[in-house]
């Protein structure tokens, strides 16, 4: 048979072709179903899709359904919003809301998940206004607009975003509630979708639309769906089981322990609404957002240990919805709403950290008792279980090797220059991509060269790359999603001579890291209490970094998770043994070189014997050298220096049996002590 | 004129001298109102209350007011509640419970402005139950009832409480929540009462309540004041101007300045439940609680400016009235409910943190528009002016001086043998009493000998004293009201020869202190951040202490106060310049003894040459030796010997011009440097 391209052979052939599988699907279902999967993000390597048509589609049905998604993609909008058009896209926005009988509208970045990453379908303020960064919010009233984000985004907004149309803001400094206040007319109504924000945010909203003597609506319908003509239809990345040797514990054992904390409180059901939760509890994996495996959905936990999951059934593959056993009961996404009011009269957990106003309301209306706290498969998932965490650590290893040999060959090749940062990460994914149970990166490589480290959030394109120069730092960070674990490590690396200013801040970040990870803290600590260990040493010379110093990460899941993390911002959250969170303090010299150290901790008992409190401590579990040449030996203490020297002897008697024989060289004189 | 006591001549003579004196009052009116003073702790030294009668009262006015206060005394109820009689004092509580149609009642600790001392008349749990501690709750049901008390109390509340009444319970690990759930009887309806409650005490609650499949049900009159039939009166202590030589601010700038922030968020008025916020605002202070000047009022700042004070007006001394000015509008305490009421469509600021559920169920009733936020005065309260910083400063010197003088008359005192843990204490308050503008302790002085001083919270009895033996630690936690500041200071010192254990505990504590006294942190740090650096030195070897590192502290207010605090508590308050806050870690070995090493500090600048953060450090302001025959000096890295010198330097130089010269000769010798 031939291997190539073949065309598509016609709605005729398919139609045949899906009868002789057993499909359920006639052609224009068929197609429907490619373009949900189209508008999930590429998956590596492709998850088999296809056996979503037909449980074991013949060849030729295979390469007819190829040929049509390969049609379909060339006809589908790229997800890209030129400025060009977007005082057309703001016009019939405006239009709606006067249909709808608002004067304005609050258009965040969040979907109805409140997620991290959100699909194609969810990308109402990229579509509005152009701006594709990972946070923000517009709000469009009749005569004027504004668009807010942080200051990692001020740059790309500025060139994303027509200045004519909107009125580019400080997201935290001159936050939208001030704008609303100042610039809602009296007497006017603006509108939300109660779907898009979380219940604290409508009420900041409120008091900010009253204080301008206006008032805040929630509207039915978003009228962004309402006039985006040719929005993507919601992803449809297969979804299949996580298996037990990498989730440690079976589903049903998962919902039996989460329900029986719900009737130890007397609730009678959660809402889940944190794809990231379902996909922990039920042992399920998908791919409908970029970088983290998630399948798009919503359930509710009962008390009796069964879940009703709401979710595009066309996504699971073949016999999943066997496997997920009687207890689970699947239903279409817009069955939830009359789930909820099926629930009058009961006690239901709702997280308003995480979960839609909608649900709130929803709830409300029905006549359910509410009871607010954090959704209860967050903390089960972020103590991971004995197979989880030598999953991870496996993963890690495999991870540290290609990472190794990525900063072997960055040794031999830099020097000789012309090496960009996008190459570079290009070649580093490569490294990578090559390692067992590789899926995906778990978020986009941050390839920061000189100047460009010093952008905390950087992400390097054509027009922004530089080339590795010597004399500069050049910071990578960067992770990957393995059937395994997830990955998230940063190093900084001298290309060429550090100056000594280079070399004592780098240090200084250095002995932060080191002093989290030798701590040893009594149970019930919280990351809050350690973070200024990681500060203290800048902190001497009034320096410091805006960022947190951990955070969370999952087993195969997303690269950022909570409850855990260590932050200055406060946390009742005790470290937990099983919990991994990150160790990355950072210095970061605006337009000169950004420094960053970050390895990966479990949480781990660390007894003391005579002790009278239990103590923990972190296990580091990422394995890569720390650059020797950017750090000044006298300014560590004894302590330190020893704790670096057993790391680097960790890391090249764990990495040189897996990596090649010059890399194993290269890396045995990257690991020298520094007393050698 | 003879200056011997004389007997009360009876009501005609008084009427008649009344009269002379132009009071306008007459004799049943005075006696009401000598009660009422007479229900305030006693002050030290005696404010002449007498002139709440008559603004200039003659001396046979005053003679024959301090007979008929005499009197008065001899015939009111001592506040001690014999457990003998508890049995029919719940019994009449019941018999009211019934009456008023409820199945249970909860009786806080706390009274109608939830601080941290109450008056006598609002001691409704030490009525019911005989326990006299500072933290507790009852859970009175028709069949049942229990009490609940924290660690520090269980061995008084063995003591003070009829077990055959009341279940003993763990506040926090038996909480009362989990035994109203587990006895309330289905269907109950369990009352409360909404002023001795914050708001989210009572959602608790009524959870619990709800969990049994019962119901919470707040009641109208307490049924405990009900029944409670020699209950003693509102405390009326004098209040008073605070002098501006003392505040810093006069008070129509306080009020405009804090209008002015609720003008900012378009707020129409805010409600002021905690007598030390009033305090602030009007610079006024009074005597109606324990070792704290507060006059117990409530008020409604507008934002305007004005303010709606309700206090009693007879305990205002003459004159004040008028000095508080046209923008303070005085009313009584009975006129706070219909004021609320007014507040209608009004936006109003209430803080649930520690204000009365009654306030906002009675803002929701009126129509108001509750917003939801910290009190408005604690803020600025905490910042302190430069004036009453310099007042602190001079108030910690005489009172260093005076602690020192004790601790020079103990080292000579204590090794002949045989003092108690109350005649040393009694000697402490002796040698601080003489000090200029000294008005009280600011709390019970902590005085603990050997096993006694690891009981954090420990007050001395006759029935529990030990006497300071050679071989043993003992501990000294005291402090004073001054008008000028308030101080708060603690002292671990070795009678004859510490243990090697008792060194090393005693320098990882010291060590702890050294290292919040010396660090240095960025704009926006919280004491949360910092709380670690205190611990870690007995995290090391398996050992904490289980209290706050620090509590903010008032000037002439209360020994604690917020929003600052160190605590491994969650806070997002961050350090400012101008707040108090003490630093005060400890170790305590159950059974043996207690360490606790507390100075107090205020947050101050600290730039760094070259940094580029605005950094902060603490200005240690208590002046004390730190016992020298404590330390294991070979614990100490060079920084923390370095401090300890020179904080013993300053110590010597500033306090040896004020003591005798035995005192100096001891002092010289306490404070010589320990490489010495």
């Amino acid at each position: 048979m031939d291997e190539g391209f073949a065309p598509y052979g016609g709605d005729e052939a398919l139609a045949r072709l899906l009868a002789a599988a057993g499909s359920p699907y006639g052609t224009a279902e068929v197609r429907a179903l490619v373009k949900g999967v189209l508008a999930a993000p590429p998956a590596i390597p492709a998850t088999a899709w296809t056996v979503l048509v037909a449980p074991d589609p013949a060849p030729e049905l295979v390469q007819q359904l190829m040929a049509l998604a390969a049609q379909l993609r060339a006809t589908m909008p790229v997800a890209s919003f030129p400025p060009g058009a977007a005082a057309d896209r703001i016009a019939r926005l405006r239009a709606e809301l006067a249909r709808q009988g608002v004067d304005g509208f609050l258009v965040p970045r969040a979907d109805e998940h409140q997620g991290e990453y959100v699909p194609a379908s969810g990308q109402r303020l990229a579509w509005l206004t152009g701006f594709t960064g990972s946070a923000g919010l517009a709000v469009v009233l009749a005569g004027r607009a504004a668009i807010f984000v942080d200051g990692r985004y001020t740059l790309q907004a500025r060139d994303q975003v027509d200045a004519g149309l909107y009125a580019l803001r400080h997201l935290t400094e001159q936050p939208a509630t001030e704008w609303i206040s100042a610039n809602l007319p009296q007497g006017a109504a603006l509108g939300y979708d109660p779907w898009l924000h979380t219940p604290g945010e409508v009420e900041r909203y409120r008091t900010a639309a009253e204080r301008a003597g206006g008032t805040l609506r929630a509207l039915a319908t978003n009228p962004i769906d309402a006039v985006w003509s040719d929005r993507p239809p919601a992803p449809l990345a297969p979804v299949l089981l996580h298996a037990l040797r990498f989730s440690g514990k079976g589903a049903e054992e998962k919902r039996r322990e989460v329900a029986a904390s719900l009737a130890k409180d007397a609730l009678d059901a959660a809402v889940l609404t944190s794809p990231d939760s379902i996909a922990w509890l039920l042992n399920i994996r998908g791919g409908d957002v970029p970088h983290t495996p998630l399948p798009l959905s919503f359930a509710i936990l009962h008390a009796d240990a069964s879940v009703d999951l709401f979710i595009d059934r066309r996504k699971l593959v073949p016999g999943l919805a066997a496997a997920l056993g009687s207890g689970v009961h699947i239903a279409p996404p817009d069955a939830l709403a009359p789930a909820l009011d099926a629930l009058k009269d009961e006690r239901v957990l709702a997280d308003p950290a995480i979960s839609a106003a909608w649900v709130f309301d929803r709830l409300t209306q029905a006549g359910a008792r509410i009871h607010r706290a954090p959704d209860p498969c967050q903390l089960p998932k972020a103590c991971k279980n004995p197979v989880e965490l030598n999953g991870t650590r496996a993963a890690h290893i495999r991870d540290g090797a290609a990472l190794t040999r990525f900063l072997a060959w960055l040794a031999q090749a830099a020097p000789q220059g012309g090496l960009g940062e996008i190459a570079v990460s290009d070649r580093l994914e490569q490294f990578r991509s090559g390692s067992e149970h590789f899926r995906d990166l778990s978020f986009p490589t941050i390839s920061g060269a000189g100047p460009n480290g010093a952008i905390v959030h950087y992400h390097a394109t054509p027009a922004s790359e530089r080339k590795l120069e010597p004399g500069t730092l050049y910071l990578v960070d960067s992770g990957a999603q393995y059937l395994d674990g997830t990955t998230d490590v940063t190093r900084t690396v001298a290309i060429g001579q550090p100056s000594p200013e280079m070399r004592d801040r780098f240090t200084r970040v250095l002995k932060g890291h080191i002093a989290l990870a030798l701590t040893r803290f009594p149970k019930g600590t919280t990351g809050s209490q350690l973070d200024a260990l990681a500060r203290r040493a800048l902190w001497e010379r009034g320096l410091d970094y805006d960022h947190g110093t951990g955070h969370g990460v999952g087993s195969y899941l997303g690269v950022h998770e909570g409850p855990q993390r260590i932050s200055k911002l406060p946390s009742a959250q005790a470290l937990l043994p099983g919990m991994i969170v990150s160790n990355e303090p950072g210095y970061y010299k605006t337009g000169a070189y950004g420094i960053r150290i970050e390895n990966l901790v479990v949480v781990t008992p660390a007894p003391e014997a005579g002790g009278e409190r239990e103590l923990y401590g972190f296990e580091t579990i990422t394995l890569a050298p720390i650059d020797r040449a950017c750090i000044d030996a006298a300014l560590l203490d004894a302590h330190e220096r020893a704790w670096l020297d057993d790391y680097h002897a960790t890391v090249r008697s764990t990495l040189t049996p897996l990596v090649d024989a010059g890399t194993a060289a290269w890396l045995a004189a990257a690991t020298q002590p520094l007393t050698a």
